[in-house]
């Protein structure tokens, strides 16, 4: 399975810091004011941010709020 | 391996037209004015847009131009 998992990019002056929003993401689409979750369990997550980028071999998605 | 294929989603009223832009993508960054693909081969590619979503299970990622 290719699922991945969701962390929460906060980049604080120098510091980067991640935090784990959701395992096993299947789906991420769009909603009115953010982005809809979906895992492969059909478990959902709505998040007021965007998709801001992949690292798909390392099975990661960084969201930022916006 | 879990990279991704990349499309181009294009919406004209009911019409959803999606167009190959990469294989085999495993890194999507965002650069100044759109976000830049990277393959598991080190190709790479920049594209004035964003990611719209994303279906992992069907190894599919959605651009939209900005």
């Amino acid at each position: 399975m290719c699922e991945a998992t969701a962390f929460l990019l906060k980049e604080k002056l120098e510091e980067k810091e991640e935090s784990l929003i959701m395992n096993s993401v299947d789906k991420i689409e769009p909603e009115q004011g953010g982005i809809r979750l979906v895992n492969i369990f059909g478990e959902q997550k709505f998040i007021k941010g965007y998709i801001h980028s992949l690292s798909l071999v390392d099975h990661k998605i960084f969201l930022k709020l916006t």
